[in-house]
């Protein structure tokens, strides 16, 4: 596959609508559309200008549209760019694609334009994968971290920190072309001193993933209890109440879905656990297999008490079981208004929050708890933050990489498995940013993108 | 409603995508973009010209973004307007929406972008529909036949015919003025001929409005026949053949329709007919009233004989039946290598299509069959032709209103009912382009259409 060719995609949503834009990138893509364009001469205008006319396939006219060109290197792609912008059917959207295969284009592959934007220089590898965080943002918190991200990030500072390192690599392996004479280009010192500052730097990095996947990627949450307890009630209103703020921008949101509130910023996914509805105590079911593997599922467990109907023996011995889990739980009492005042006291001082489902006593309490748990509020979306789990496991892998040299120097290891240790940190960093990249790796990010970007 | 405020709203499809394109009209467009845009002064940009730029809330950055503008008169509306290509992200489509409400921008109505271009005077009515119709379009006759409308289609000779017959009007009314002196400025003999040349005009639109329907609404279709005949292998047959067709650019069709096929570029939609196919003999269920329902919605019956299992008397018989319907139908004989040389002679003979659908055999002259039913070749996608029913019913009016004239001269009617005839003509013709409109007329036109265009 060459990255000359000219690339053709729908670049909007499909569907009936107002417009859709086609996108075309390549050497040739401002000539090939002229060749089915009748109006001004394409080729011989500035770039970033629109320019009204008709595509048509010889005689036949196909619609009228608006023609952008980006004439290289300032386009997305750094080649030559048109965007036509058509009218939104999806009949005239293919008829206009046709023409322009008919006419040499090529059909793009997912991601190629943001490849192709990777590849002559636009942005590193980690900003490219940002822009498809970016379009799969589903909260404001997880745009504004993709938007961070793309717009540089950790980016920079990683690219400074290597270099640094690389440094000390010439200069230790600079050592060993010296054979046998006993020579130290590389102040060992410096060294230690470089990796304690590149390895403080990745554990900022490291420890921002927790929060950082909770906001990328939201929070699969069950709601438990036994039968009774209120779950339902207490879905409906946190969804409910969250349905009253997206739906005030008629149009803009996408089709509602299920099970899923927006707190903080966070998305919260409730898990379907219909199976464990079904056993009269979630609890005791844990053992059998198919709950459990439910269970794994969630990042967290609301675990609802009927305040009516528990005691404080009753929550104790409960939540000896939800400790067993391994995952984050919040212990609710619900029904407040049901509960005698001695074991309302009681919950209070063993950490339950109190609430009122149908009476709205105390949501907002129990969203901020729910909040809590992540703290989300120590890292905040405007600052520098791992999201992406390929970062992540290289980072932790540089990591590991660096504390190897670190041990090496300490044990007066050879220079040549000082070097190899390093090599291997620079390897690991380098993928983050594409300074070091294979095809299966480009591959493996770009084919996850959507078609047309 | 004024028509000057700034209007915004989303242009593409809803969903997940590599760019969105949100878009505003209205006098201060530019200017309330360039309150929330980080970049260029927007202000002093040409028209027709994309700048890079961020859209921000404050000091929060919502998305990088292309920004076109457009300024007055030289825009779809003819007011200063502008395109914002952002992520195709939900929610950057929302929060940039919500900035600019902020701004004291206004959320379109459905259609409002296309009702201002008609107020504004960039096309008639007849063309602004056409707008709608080309979105919508299902097929590329469709798209065709809207397009041809958009461009002018009958506009123009409709609106120079009017012309001549107001200054017949003119003509008559002033006759009035005269009062009892016996005056005539309008030539009886000229206005005849014009109203004759008229009439002869419309004709040939009305005339058009059959095939016209046919390519932009489809054909509503029912396969009948009794158990085992074939329908379903039938059925498959069509629906496969074209998928092939249609799976030819991935990403660019819509989600799959089931039992809608496109035939010589017109929409065949296969009507559920389970009800009827659960009798034993769908003519016998004729007298079932909610049968009779289905089959009035149809408007081709493809009637399928089981030829290893029929005789000449029965297909007659059936067809007296078939005929009672009303509805244009095709008589076919499956399974054609299972039946005796006399009987397909016999059959052939009686206007019955032998096919297999099973092996495939004749199916192209089904298709033809069926094609031929609609005298789609009698009128071509590019010739003026009338797809729209408010546009045929004014067309009827019209001519109804203009044989009242004719039969008024004929037996010398008095001039104030010659110029009442006249001028409800004139409104008839006058509604078709939107020369005459009420806002009852353009909202029940506009709210038709989707938001954003």
């Amino acid at each position: 596959m060459t990255n000359h060719d000219t690339i053709v995609a729908l670049a909007t949503a499909q569907g009936i609508s107002a417009i859709a834009v086609i996108r075309l990138s390549g050497d040739d893509a401002i000539a090939m559309v002229q060749q089915v364009f009748h109006g001004k001469d394409l080729t011989l205008q500035p770039s970033h200008t629109v320019h009204l006319g008709t595509i048509r396939d010889q005689d036949k006219n196909i619609d009228e549209v608006l023609v952008t060109i980006f004439k290289e290197p300032n386009s997305f792609t750094k080649q030559n760019s048109v965007e036509i912008s058509c009218h939104g059917s999806p009949v005239i959207v293919k008829e206009i694609i046709k023409v322009l295969l008919k006419r040499g284009a090529r059909l793009a592959e997912p991601g190629e334009f943001t490849k192709r934007a990777f590849l002559n220089g636009r942005f590193d590898l980690a900003q490219a994968e940002a822009v498809a965080d970016l379009i799969n943002s589903e909260t404001d918190n997880a745009r504004q971290a993709a938007l961070n991200q793309m717009r540089g990030g950790f980016s920079k500072e990683i690219n400074h920190l290597r270099e640094e390192l690389i440094h000390f690599a010439s200069l230790i392996e600079l050592e060993l072309d010296f054979g046998e004479e006993d020579v130290e280009f590389a102040k060992r010192d410096d060294l230690r001193n470089l990796i304690l500052r590149i390895q403080q730097y990745l554990q900022t990095l490291i420890d921002s993933f927790d929060a950082g996947n909770v906001i990328k990627n939201g929070v699969p949450t069950v709601i438990a209890g036994k039968p009774n307890a209120g779950k339902s009630t207490l879905l409906n209103i946190l969804l409910n109440e969250e349905r009253a703020i997206v739906s005030e921008i008629a149009g803009t949101t996408r089709d509602a879905i299920e099970d899923e509130i927006v707190l903080g910023g966070i998305n919260f996914r409730f898990i379907d656990t219909a199976g464990l509805r079904e056993t009269e105590d979630v609890i005791e079911a844990i053992g059998v297999e198919r709950t459990r593997e439910r269970m794994k599922k969630a990042s967290l467990i609301i675990y609802l008490f009927d305040l009516a109907n528990t005691t404080l023996d009753e929550v104790k011995r409960e939540e000896e079981e939800l400790k067993l889990l391994g995952i984050p739980y919040i212990k609710v009492g619900n029904k407040i208004d049901k509960a005698d005042q001695k074991l309302l006291r009681a919950l209070e001082a063993n950490d339950v929050v109190l609430i009122s489902a149908a009476r709205k006593i105390n949501i907002n309490t129990l969203k901020e708890k729910i909040l809590s748990v992540f703290h989300i509020q120590d890292v905040m979306p405007g600052d520098v933050m791992v999201t992406n789990l390929r970062h992540f496991q290289n980072l932790v892998q540089t990591h590991t990489s660096l504390q190897r040299v670190l041990d090496g120097l300490n044990t007066g290891i050879t220079g040549d498995f000082l070097a190899m240790d390093i090599r291997q940190a620079l390897h690991y960093l380098g993928e983050i940013t594409g300074t070091i990249t294979t095809e299966d790796l480009l591959d493996n990010i770009f084919s996850k993108f959507c078609i047309g970007k």
